[in-house]
């Protein structure tokens, strides 16, 4: 075996969430995540419920291990963790076994580039479990031989390993010209991205089906799609399509070029539960408990929705949109996208309507 | 239990090393440090292949465990670690157990405020172990119960958890005036240190007895003193004097005050082998492999050894001394600490000259 380093598929670069505790940070601009991690609540109580059987793991277990993966910078991931320790020592209590109760290690992980030291500086000091930060790629092995019982990831797995190639080959059917992502794109362009995230699944199910004791448990939680309704239907699609239009209108206006528009892809992918459960049950490794869509919330203030939108896209994007068009143009940029929002608020209030948050609970065999 | 956070012995303040890769850096300027871990790997190899039963932990093993207490940035850490990974490996072979070799996981810990992100940045991209890091005070418990399997700490254990209150006590006995350590103080005063790193070693050898499996190793080395010796005659004895003098020569100049001077103090310890048998013995969770001292270098060079004496304490003492004095002391302040090596050139390379690292090898009972 070797670790993360070497055996991760080549991540061709990684964009860390705007780090510290500033206006447009990760950290103050997480609300829609946060949203999912109250939705996704329930149902990770109800796995723990329902089909966790601790005893598998005990006697012989030290400690219960918790990873998260992608847990950016907090405070999201403190809460996620602390949600599901309790619904594991409710599980222990519940079978009579209280006295067993093991320590509980949690491992936050995430790639290389994020702001560690600000995620360790904000552990609560109250914690019930030892915690620890595991720095590299999941699409990678991370952790050691069947060493983790609790898998979480929110709002993580949608960023692609690496941009197709193709998508900025101006040869290929599949060139993107005049968009940023596959929303409202041909069939090339998305059966680029399709094929990227099929490989990116499957190497991430591997790892984690290695990693995983048997019995434990996997919740992942991430933008998903309805089989059959287009992209551009569903929140982040409105949001990418109107990122693109603001960018193409800055090029028409000669403050970056067409070019720079043409060779710049967002690297992030919605599955459907179908495509989802195809994934899984191709790997092998897992069961699953539950494949769902579930809409993150019910309508979005008009009033507030867009600054909302503005302020969710800037903290997650401003870092890959900066490397690619330069850090001068992001206070112009997300100007116009906000007019954007405003222009298109019918498009935007029904795309929240729709069921756009996958919810996959899976088992390890 | 409870995480480190709140089991810890409070830690009135942590200090890191100086960060990133800069001329100062810790990272450019521990070859102390690593001069004590080339000492050392020789004992570790030893104490591995002779000592280390790894059938005690086989065949229901799935990691092999190790910690590094006090890492730093690197690249030290990653030298030690890899050395033990690699005796380790040597005695599963031959054992015959190569095909029950283990993954290995390393946990590298160091305080909240060591620089992390530069840590996991440096991690060796060929590194054959899964890596984590876990903030903290090794002060309080940082790891589940009985899940480490070889413990390592170099040069951090002499951090004393804090500054004794009485050394900044004009009213006190132990009140340390004019001087920056124990080193050529009243024995009021070294026993305040001596009660100090006493109870230090109590709550770190009682929270790593719960946390290391039975029949796992622990090395540490740290600075250490010969039975009867002045501190004032080992290497970092005649630094903290060179030290103490060059501020006092700065208070007289008007530059600080004396009794800023007077209320700092370096909250680092050396122990003598019999003063640490006896801390290990009171504890009682540890059989002792080995307890000596040895030299980290013969001899340094007259021509250079007070320059590299100076980064040396530069890179380690730096931050405690900002805190306290100000950044804007610190060239003056170096400039002539370097001036009083030449001066005090004897002293030093006589100091050198004594055995002055001490190599504790204990063994989970």
């Amino acid at each position: 075996m070797s670790g993360s380093g070497s055996d991760a598929v080549a991540v061709v670069e990684s964009y860390p969430m705007n780090g510290g505790d500033g206006t447009f940070s990760y950290n103050k601009n997480s609300y829609f995540q946060r949203a999912a991690t109250n939705l996704a609540r329930a149902a990770i109580d109800e796995v723990i419920a329902g089909e966790l059987d601790v005893k598998r793991f005990s006697p012989a277990l030290t400690a219960f291990r918790i990873a998260d993966l992608g847990c950016s910078v907090g405070p999201n991931t403190f809460v996620a963790v602390q949600n599901i320790l309790e619904a594991v020592r409710r599980k222990y209590e519940s079978q009579g076994l209280a006295s067993q109760l093991p320590d509980f290690q949690v491992l936050f992980n995430d790639n290389v580039s994020n702001d560690f030291n600000t995620l360790f500086a904000s552990l609560p000091s109250d914690r019930p479990y030892y915690a620890a930060g595991v720095p590299g790629s999941f699409h990678g092995r991370l952790f050691p031989d069947a060493s983790l019982h609790f898998v979480h990831s929110s709002y993580a797995l949608h960023w692609l390993s690496k941009v197709p190639k193709e998508l900025v080959d101006p040869n290929s059917p599949a060139f993107n010209k005049g968009r940023v992502h596959y929303t409202s794109a041909p069939s090339e362009v998305s059966n680029a991205y399709t094929t990227q995230f099929t490989k990116d699944m499957a190497t991430f199910l591997s790892a984690r089906g290695e990693e995983i004791a048997s019995g434990g448990i996997m919740v992942l939680v991430m933008p998903g799609i309805a089989n059959g309704i287009p992209y551009s239907r569903i929140p982040s699609g409105v949001m990418f399509d109107l990122l693109g239009f603001s960018l193409m209108d800055m090029a028409k206006e000669g403050i970056i070029s067409e070019a720079q528009v043409d060779s710049f892809n967002l690297p992030v992918y919605a599955p459907s539960p179908d495509e989802m459960t195809a994934l899984v049950e191709s790997n092998g490794c897992f069961s699953i408990q539950r494949m769902d869509l579930a809409a993150p919330q019910s309508k979005i203030e008009d009033s507030v929705g867009g600054h909302a939108c503005m302020l969710h896209l800037r903290a997650g994007m401003e870092g890959i949109i900066s490397k690619h068009f330069g850090s001068e143009i992001i206070d112009d940029l997300f100007d116009r996208f906000l007019g954007k929002t405003k222009e298109y608020s019918d498009r935007l209030n029904s795309a929240f309507l729709q069921g756009s948050q996958l919810v996959a609970i899976l088992k390890r065999k």
